[in-house]
């Protein structure tokens, strides 16, 4: 038996990864109904295809991984200059100036928004809630300091600064938000890089649904602020943008304003971590091309046509909601002061469409459920019909 | 200016990654002497093209990922049943009763054996010395107590568990060995085995070169030994033996009979990595199958067949080495008693040819060198004939 002391940070976190358990409720309950088709309006996953760009370009790369004089070993452990020099050309159409060497490629958001705080010494982590539970359980799993800024619907769950203590500190933000779907502006982004430059803290913004934003004076990036170079790492993805959920490419960019920083990333990298493959990397670099950027605009356009749909149901029915504009995510109150983990197995069992309890999300996602554009333009109908019944 | 304490463990690590500083280096000579051509027999880095079953694979999941029928978006977070099934069969051909679901896909060992450690709190963590340069780095990074176990040439860099202390322990094996080439026997590793038992210490198994083993009697898995599962996690990649550098999979086991470790590594997972590439996982399922493998296996003859044409010149010149058997490594000492990196440097400049510096490998690597057998044959013959000269 195993008598090395186990990480105590596993027993702070909850039952199951969030996903991991509203799936197990949905084969449970598939199981015992055979005849009924679940909708999920529930998991954050695409379901179009790519787009052809990029699956051309995948075509391509394969072929060249099969030849001698073409084939690729490992990369160069930040990403091949072909596609930090994509991304690069991504942020300069808004502007943004960022250099391919400030770019680092990765798996993935999740991945990157586990890791970067590695880079900190004992500092205190301030996490949103409700967000992505990711933020939250790996600094549990790495035994930091967490804090929480409550996301209130007064607030339109886009909390400023003046919850956050004084000194310098690690603070992740997700704009737009996941589970919300709420977006900060310009002013309420700009106070929080304020507050950060003040303080000297650093923050982990995650724009990995920029790609939504259909509002003008909605930032696309953090580098639209002026000083967030010097105190923010911005991670991205390709998996809700290009539909990249089971491709796997991200990116984050650590501006050389943030001094060691960069440096210390690419040193955590190289010790740990392979790089993304080849294959991959050139659909990625596809997928930033204009012609992938079309497909990938279509994409959303798709998504966000679904949203509109669930939107204009809650309204009809009267039901607060936030997002479906600017995000693929609506975020509504459950009816009648309904608990979410009970509304997500009435929601299940009565009318068959699955979504996501807030209360997975952080304590003040309790009362609150998220529903989610990503599915089929006629399956998220029947989901909308159904709930019409239900609700 | 960022204020956040920053993670201290940097500052325990060397210069650079190993490969980056010999790289740079390399770089920096090529630079100054355009017209020489070095070989590199140094990182360990495949060279010869993907087997037409793997880009078969990846041509036809590739398709299926532009099709709406076929799409694929977030995997099983630890790998698609395929891919955990054809690793189980794997084991299986040695005789090994591996369970797929005790098998979690990776994007490679690197990342896995970075990450494994993470399980575990306040714990020594043993590593050999000289080793694999990602073991001790990470561990330094996270902050662990790290104490090595040096590798000598009097043992044949085997070193046992009297070198070990006795509480329990998280100890890091890697057989045959980076950057030693040497390779327990079954009696060698039983040895650890009992000693993991007897302590209640887990030992972390890397065989990421076993498709390298030609003599009978050495392992290719540490569950070929009894025991072995309630005390091993064994971390595999494809990288070595299929060519995957950069294309990324591999995998670790964690048995049952090592209790709750697998649910734990499970939660880990799927808190912070989104899993591997569906085309990747496709492609290694087709290189672990029947023509698969014996795709994998004509390239590891090559690399061999490369590695005795190195051997052999050491032997001619009477120069100590191991590994070249059971391993694409050979490791030899620096003649007249020259310093690993002055030896570095010496080779680059006079030979035009790059290998790694033992040192690189830690404390006890210094003296040695390690040459690598992943050339194309033709550039291996030519670096053979210069060492020729230069030895």
């Amino acid at each position: 038996m195993i008598k090395t002391e186990l990480n105590a940070g596993f027993a702070s976190l909850g039952g199951g990864y969030l996903f991991s358990e509203t799936a197990r409720r949905i084969r449970a309950f598939e199981a015992e109904n055979p005849g009924k088709k679940v909708i999920r309006l529930g998991i954050g996953d695409v379901t179009l295809p790519l787009g052809k760009t990029v699956v051309d370009a995948m075509l391509r790369a394969s072929a060249e991984m099969g030849e001698r004089g073409t084939f690729r070993g490992y990369c160069p452990e930040a990403g091949y200059g072909f596609l930090r020099s994509a991304v690069a050309r991504y942020y300069a159409r808004r502007g943004v100036d960022v250099r391919p060497e400030e770019i680092f490629i990765s798996d993935g958001a999740k991945s990157d928004c586990a890791a970067v705080p590695s880079l900190f010494g004992a500092a205190k982590v301030y996490i949103p809630d409700p967000v992505y539970p990711v933020y939250l359980d790996t600094n549990l799993l790495a035994g930091r300091e967490t804090v929480s800024i409550p996301a209130l619907p007064e607030d339109g769950f886009l909390p400023g600064p003046e919850r956050c203590g004084g000194g310098p500190a690690v603070i992740y933000l997700c704009s737009p938000d996941n589970p919300t779907g709420a977006a900060y502006g310009r002013e309420g982004l700009a106070a929080w890089v304020v507050h950060a430059i003040n303080t000297g803290s650093v923050i982990i913004y995650d724009a990995a649904y920029e790609a939504y934003i259909t509002e003008p004076g909605v930032p696309h990036t953090i580098y639209e602020i002026p000083g967030a170079k010097s105190c923010a790492v911005e991670i991205n993805s390709l998996s809700k943008s290009a539909g990249f959920t089971g491709t796997r490419c991200g990116w984050s960019v650590f501006p050389r304003e943030l001094g060691e920083l960069g440096k210390m990333w690419a040193r955590r990298q190289a010790a740990s971590f392979n790089g993304v493959s080849y294959i991959v990397q050139r659909a990625a670099e596809a997928a930033l091309s204009p012609a992938g950027l079309a497909e990938s605009a279509k994409m959303a356009e798709y998504y966000l046509s679904n949203a509109r749909l669930i939107s204009r149901l809650l309204d009809e029915k009267g039901i607060f909601h936030t997002g479906g504009v600017n995000s693929p995510y609506i975020w509504m109150r459950c009816p009648d002061g309904c608990g979410s983990w009970e509304f997500f197995d009435r929601m299940l069992t009565s009318a068959g469409v699955a979504g996501t309890p807030g209360a997975g999300f952080g304590k003040y996602g309790e009362g609150f459920f998220r529903l989610t554009a990503f599915s089929a333009r006629e399956d998220t109908e029947t989901a909308v019909a159904r709930l019409r019944e239900f609700l």
